[in-house]
């Protein structure tokens, strides 16, 4: 997979948004347009973390494999082999969900 | 509930409000149009916490349980299991309620 | 008292002001309009104070009886059992009244 | 005297300007319009000071009774006592006069 | 080669833009116009690296030879001997293709 | 002289103009208008200078004396006995002259 | 010459920029106007250097002699002696030439 040959840097994130739902609990089709952007991905790939002031490294607070909550707006969309994903800082994230 | 399987990240406290209140003091019914926000709220769920510049972890102020006054503005709507929560960073409450 | 129940956070301070002088020195008699917002208030509740950038707590430096100026623009209204209060950050209070 | 009973906090210093000059020096007579804001003041009382990142307490850099070159804006109006003081930060004092 | 002579200063990277792909997978010739801005590139050479706060040299992240993912906006353009390159910090690089 | 009895606080760094030129190489009288601001001054006093993150002092790094090149813009107006000086922080002085 | 009885002070650096082609490579004689700014320049003086937080000096990273790549702005014009030189920071020249 495309992502296992790219290493984000410093404390970015890569995620892939989970697919969106295209049909409602009550089993009706939802149009495209009205399907909102999707907030929960899976994170493909992290970068070493930042430095502190100190010069110490610190890690980032997700691994690859959690399921994340994204942030409505903010993010960088790359291209890996023609597939879209998502490069968001660690900072950024809102929240993991607990297996 | 949801969030037991929802963890948010740094110094972010998932918290929930209370229920508006729908009649006064004297009984009246209120519309539901001059039911103010709700600024007082449930913590269910707080991240690990912010490190210091030199590299601490500083644990959050609140915990899962505590009765907290928020602030007017900010927050980040959340929607887990289609209920909605409110994602507030530590330094933004206001204030706890003491038992 | 309602605040006796409530602990701002940080470093914030909750404060009453002071009830307005609704009669001059010279004893007339002032109109609710001009009598200017008052800026002296009593300190009742004081958070623990924040962190300094290494993370030693750094206590507030007023306490709980304590006579203060307040500065003219600032502070969150806080409506605690139907009373009003307000908190400010101990860095923007302006001094304090000593006894 | 007001402010001896008035403590300012942290870096603030309490000044009161100088008379104005209503007089030129050729004995002219200045109206009240002309008489440009007085620079020169007096310290009446200082703050604790500030800390520094690191957490220890940094004095303010003038005493009560130093006379002062205040900032052409900025300050903070007081009102004590029915008389006007002002409150400088330390770091907004340009400089002090030598006895 | 030009950069050779060139030393970039501080966290700055140099770097050359893979060339635009001027012919679709499916064989389709693209006009310039709409051959995007490339954002693969080569890293050609790279500063010492900023110090921290406490005066130590933090190196940069990456090193001659890397591909990497520049951001779709800022960088400097340099020319060196009539050839166009590219300056980015250290920072601003997304990321690097594993071999 | 009056600077003698003015003594600047923090980096701040007490300036008096050098004399604009009124004749050109050539000899030619220069009307007021066409001298532009004098950028060399003499320095007459030093503010002891700031303090470090850490609390240690920081000397100013220009003396009593010293022949320096203002910066074209900033710089307080300061009259001292009706003489007009000028005040500039350390870091904004941009040069000095050598003997 | 005028700059070596001139020392710029903190982190600036005083360059001089070569003198513009004023025939392209194909000889071709360049009108003034079309003879871009030139962006290479050589060290003639530098300052000692700024300090770290912690105090210490952290001296500039070209020196006298250097060749250097200026950014497109930036920089602070300075006539010593009738000749034009610049003024700029350490951290803003792009980069240097080796030998």
């Amino acid at each position: 997979m495309a992502f296992r040959k790219f290493l984000p840097l410093f404390d970015r994130v890569l995620v892939e948004r989970l697919a969106a739902e295209t049909v409602t609990k009550g089993g009706i089709m939802l149009p495209e347009k009205s399907q909102g952007k999707v907030l929960q991905a899976t994170v493909l790939a992290v970068g070493p973390g930042n430095r502190t002031k100190a010069g110490d490294l610190q890690p980032v607070s997700v691994k690859a494999g959690d399921r994340v909550l994204l942030p409505e707006y903010g993010g960088t969309k790359v291209t890996l082999d023609d597939k879209e994903y998502f490069l968001f800082r660690d900072g950024d994230i809102l929240g993991k969900y607990l297996e």
